[in-house]
């Protein structure tokens, strides 16, 4: 894979500038980091040294895929069978004995997971070994030293490297599809959990997904009243019959391979009124003033407040009740996700970063309507992901 | 709610049993088990102690639905805010403090989640603490003592409630609708995604899903020689035209309110092939054969082996190439999930547990049948959830 090309002196430098001889990191989303391989089931575990050695284990299962995806050596394991009833962690032990070999990592200072963070969801249920996998590294690395490397793979995460944009590029064109569909399908009479089933359908039926291994997406439809609720960290689809005059909005989480989008695109049963017309055009110039502030060397709060301000402008700075993005990709939300645009934070923005642009007015009782754009920095400006 | 009176004496009773003063679990499953409430975000965090006191500390965005749900008293925390860019376990700080201090644990010996074990998906993203909750408990209760609490943690969630069991069986119910929709839905000529996509959506605007606040869906299709690949830890769909003649496997993994099921049904296109038939009748007869052997007392083995011995008399031994099944319920799946219904497992039976039984046969380039159920056992036999 060309990918590693980009990402691996990256993360050696991560490495060096830490002192830390290796990571180790067993959830997915760093997996992928390291790796190229987004796991299904999260029991797979991958070692990056300061020397750019890699290994990734994964469960037998799931060699097909990550042969596929992933630019390192693979170890299989089998963390389960008809002739065992150990656990996968015991089933780990052999073969992450091998790779800190091989490696030769017995006496390393090594870097791990230890602090708070998200994970996407990658399946319908997903293995996390919690303090175990730090136990069995302490029993076979007894020499060893272990860290916390939650600030640094954060770092790592926020810049992108062009293969990862361009995924992430064509992750947004997938989930256009399903936008593109809730603009003809949002009728009055239809319930809101019609209206997600048909925008959900025409993501997982769109040709354009064709060339992922796995394409998933999360959408949520909230009408009228509910779409004022929106505001909250989680969007959630209710049985609410749809109403001419009604604000519609429809947010999608989705993902190719592990890269991950957040959209949102607020539409009207019917005509809208004065009030939405207002609504909408705040956010839209909100929007414009955000774009215009984002190039490398501005920070996270120069490019809130050119939206918050906007918001203001039109007396919607109350009900513009969030921050105006966070760091996006390798998860869909992440309120540690680099760079936070938020009123208070100093994170500077720098090429191949990407993170959402989300200008909203909510009322209570009336309804909301949110504009949620995934945005990269570019050399001298911003590129719109989600174009549509 | 009445669900307390059942689930809240198994759990002081487990306390007592294992000397702990209180659990303190931040998982979102585990919440579930000691509250009632299936947090969204995975940012809650459930105390439970000895005497029976609980405390369900939650995000205000979350504070709605835990009220609806919950039987326990509520502590509100903003994890985010314009005015803060504290982390969410920073934010946890306070409200954590006040709960352990309500409840007199300053000195405790406390019950966490520190081995390995699997998570439903309980929303696009979830958070996790991991190491950083027991740093923080340290300094909160520099009296206090931790220990794994995760064999208890299985042995509460393999038997059901009354109440548990209800609402297991209406998230049966649910599926149902989406297997009848597989059942017409199929034909040559449509891809695995479109009938994927079709059976979702029926599941998604099912009425029956109406009084749940939260009713999620996982369906996969995999057809023809993409059938045999289902003996997988895990299910694909792919964009695989079907043709006349091929098996079409429809796998569901679907929750209501964070009781999740695991359910299988195999179709053909067209008309069975006497081959296809012999697959089904061992599947149908060992499937009869493994409920019959289920009771109060029985091991996990000797259901295996009923099951086992039938698909090895159709000389299909080989094919059947994973356990019989596994605890469900608070996971679609679960490796440690009591009880195991496994060649090896010595696990016992008793009333309230619930597992799935899939008798399948797997054969390589030509395609895969399974059928698979979700099970209660009862005080004299077995109570099928799945009986479609």
């Amino acid at each position: 894979m060309t990918e590693a090309s980009e990402r691996h002196p990256r993360i050696v430098a991560s490495l060096l500038d830490s002192s830390l001889d290796a990571l180790l990191c067993s959830s997915s989303t760093e997996v992928l980091l390291l790796t190229g391989y987004w796991p299904v089931m999260s029991s797979s575990v991958a070692i990056h040294t300061a020397e750019g050695d890699i290994r990734l284990i994964v469960p037998e299962d799931e060699v097909e895929l990550a042969e596929k995806t992933s630019w390192t050596k693979l170890i299989a394991y089998k963390p389960a069978g008809l002739d065992t009833l150990q656990s996968p962690l015991e089933r780990l032990r052999a073969p992450l004995k091998q790779a800190l070999a091989e490696l030769g990592l017995e006496k390393a200072t090594v870097g791990l997971q230890l602090g708070e963070g998200v994970q996407p969801s990658s399946y319908a249920v997903s293995y996390q070994f919690r303090s175990s996998l730090l136990e069995l590294l302490k029993q076979l690395m007894p020499q060893g030293s272990f860290k916390p490397c939650d600030n640094l793979l954060e770092s790592l995460k926020a810049i992108k490297t062009s293969g990862e944009l361009a995924i992430l590029e064509d992750a947004c064109r997938v989930a256009a599809v399903a936008f593109a569909r809730a603009e003809t399908v949002i009728e009055a009479g239809l319930r809101e959990t019609n209206v997600a089933a048909a925008v959900q359908s025409a993501f997982e039926t769109a040709p354009a997904a064709q060339h992922f291994e796995r394409s998933y997406g999360y959408f949520f439809c909230m009408s009228g009243p509910n779409s004022a609720k929106a505001s909250a960290a989680f969007a959630r689809t209710r049985d609410r019959k749809l109403e001419t005059g009604d604000l519609v909005m429809i947010h999608g989480n989705t993902c190719a391979d592990g890269y991950w989008t957040d959209i949102t695109r607020t539409y009207t049963v019917g005509e809208p009124s004065g009030r939405q017309t207002e609504m909408r055009k705040a956010i839209m110039q909100a929007r414009a003033a955000g774009f215009a502030a984002i190039r490398p060397g501005v920070s996270g709060c120069d490019v809130d407040h050119a939206v918050r301000s906007v918001m203001k402008e039109h007396g919607m700075g109350e009900a513009f009740k969030h921050a105006t993005g966070h760091g996006v990709g390798f998860a869909a939300a992440n309120p540690n996700g680099v760079p936070r645009i938020h009123p208070l934070s100093h994170d500077v923005l720098e090429a191949g970063m990407t993170f959402n642009v989300e200008p909203a007015a909510y009322f209570d009782g009336y309804g909301g309507v949110r504009h949620c754009d995934v945005v990269a920095v570019t050399e001298d400006g911003v590129k719109v992901l989600t174009q549509f």
